[in-house]
């Protein structure tokens, strides 16, 4: 049906700022991404992960912005990962031709726009389920196009995933008898210990996730159907993965942005996660002062998420982000004042909800912005 | 700076559905809106606002759907509300000509915008700062334009607003002298009191920023400064503002959806709140089946907001939403248990947040998608 049919259009704003004016001068909220520690992060990953025989996939549902995801391939990346269909095609669209949605895609609709994207780009899916295997390949049929799978196991997050064991290896069955699409391994992503705050906590989390993992390449290569990819790891635990002599594919995400959640993540030594730095920031304005040690500042559920709790605040000594409401936060100051109009950095504290609420991402060096990126998946759900 | 200076460009995705299909081919995630209630509620509140003397002006920064607006306008409301200036410009373009921005607009380019738009519309907004009202008067005069102020009291929610008595009537002063500046009254919102679950804390909570608001009016009025608008109110207390003899202007945004949190309030007799019906939905899809008892939808943290709890689940009959990723809601049923692939209508923990989510709201009635509004204000927020 034509557009005309619909009551109005979305509108996307303008970006908040524009290329060479100081940080002081951006419209708020915004989104903020510090280009040093985000080029840290980069070099970071690759220099921690020197020497191990792992390939790097990101997981761009983190950042859903295509100029990362080309920043992520030039750094060594074999491609991206995808959690929609609609991801897939924004980043197929700005020229990433390698893509694995990590998810299960259900439905007629989502299926056959997977199937398109075959035809111009690599694309690999997972599944879970042998009803959805037999509609990817008439799908994929009907393209005469081909679909390399992965199937999800279930290694302790107890959210999508066959169990380990005969399941795993009958739908790897299933998917290897289907013409059109390829059995190429196992997504073996373990999302609960991502955020287990000691690194001993993690580790026992991880080697519980490879016996699972182990049980599932034996019965595969038993059955002949040995597993070339392993996939999995997040930000949390990747390290772990990349030395189990198991997994080969790691899905590291987060670790281009970080958040106050990740950041409470300790190290061996008792402190704060260093590996990788802040990178992701949401700039502020102090918007009202109307009593002393509270200030409001104009970034509430609309300008950031807060499932994982709420913000940290980065540049206002003593101060902390103390509630929100729709679009304001309520900050408690005990030492220094924040004036009336004063521009206040938060670190988010879950990154990916909040990066999925900006259409631009403004990237700044020192206190000038230097380049702006499009989000150009955000909101891509489907 | 031209377009071509950004990396990429956000991208809109396409409705999720298209008009006259049923219900069971919408895309998902999909934000639902179901016609009956929604025009059940605003019938409802026009209908219990009968005899008493205030007038309605919705907040749309629940819906930010400028179809909504025009049909909350042509139910009798005397123009909207905003809380940004982004927000108030998305519905000037769409033709709301009438809008307080019921908010402090803090920062010389959001003023700017905002004196710009006062060229066009009747435009107001609010204050709870002396320095601010300069700024305001400086831009207006820039572009020789009048511009009507409120107040902003804190009547009770700790958030923005000066504290009742002198303090407000100062700023009223600094207000009525500046020359492009109007005094127009008070905002008193008390956001605090919208989510107590008792009809009588909400009833107690209403008549203390009575007391505050009285103590508001009289200092004004000695002060030769009579206010002429007394505004606030939201779903929850809306009937006790309009039976206070001093609230005149109704400013209830969540009516015309509700939401979970909002269907824990409870009535008089102890029965949840029946005024205004759950109109407001997101559509998900069972995308897994992994273990019996346990399902998993394509609706998380990116499609609804999860500030005020879970979602609620419509129509499958002992399921419940136990957790939220990225991506994923993992539902725990009992009773029925749901097929691969079908489609489950979810309540909205929080609808204002849930809505910003998205670009499109489905309309239907009964099984049938009848309209689809676009959500032009989405991520308006500077």
């Amino acid at each position: 049906m034509s557009d005309s049919a619909y009551r109005d259009q979305p509108s996307a704003l303008p970006p908040p700022a524009s290329v060479g004016i100081p940080l002081a001068e951006v419209e708020t909220p915004a989104l903020l991404l510090d280009l040093d520690a985000f080029e840290f992060n980069l070099r970071s990953l690759n220099e921690t992960l020197s020497g191990r025989k792992v390939k790097v996939r990101p997981h761009a549902k983190s950042h859903k912005c295509p100029e990362i995801a080309r920043r992520q391939i030039a750094a060594g990346a074999i491609g991206i990962c995808c959690q929609k269909t609609s991801e897939a095609e924004a980043f197929v669209r700005h020229g990433v031709t390698n893509i694995l949605v990590a998810n299960e895609v259900v439905g007629d609709y989502k299926i056959r726009r997977l199937a398109q994207l075959a035809k111009s780009a690599a694309m690999g899916v997972c599944v879970d389920n042998a009803t959805n295997v037999r509609a990817l390949e008439l799908a994929m049929a009907e393209v005469n196009a081909l679909l390399y799978v992965l199937v999800e196991v279930d290694v302790g997050t107890g959210r999508c995933g066959v169990q380990p064991g005969p399941q795993a290896v009958a739908l790897a069955r299933a998917v290897a008898a289907s013409p059109h699409l390829r059995f190429a391994g196992i997504q073996a992503y373990h999302g609960a210990a991502q955020h287990l705050r000691s690194p001993q906590e993690r580790a026992d989390a991880i080697r519980s996730a490879c016996d699972k993992v182990r049980t599932c390449v034996d019965g595969l290569t038993a059955a002949g159907l040995p597993p070339q990819i392993i996939a999995g790891a997040g930000t949390g635990t990747y390290l772990h993965e990349a030395d189990s002599g198991l997994y080969n594919e790691l899905q590291t995400g987060s670790y281009i942005f970080m958040d106050a959640d990740y950041g409470r993540n300790l190290e061996a030594d008792g402190k704060p996660v260093r590996t990788f730095r802040q990178s992701l920031f949401i700039l502020s304005t102090v918007m009202s002062r109307p009593v002393g040690g509270r200030a409001v500042v104009d970034v509430g559920l609309k300008a950031h998420s807060v499932d994982s709790g709420m913000p940290g605040v980065a540049d206002l000594e003593g101060a902390r982000y103390l509630k929100a409401s729709d679009e304001h936060g309520v900050l408690e100051y005990t030492s220094i004042e924040p004036r009336l109009g004063q521009k206040v950095k938060l670190i988010p504290g879950h990154c990916d909800p909040t990066v999925n609420l900006y259409d631009w991402l403004v990237c700044y060096r020192g206190d000038r912005v230097e380049d702006i990126w499009a989000i150009s998946a955000r909101g891509a759900f489907y």
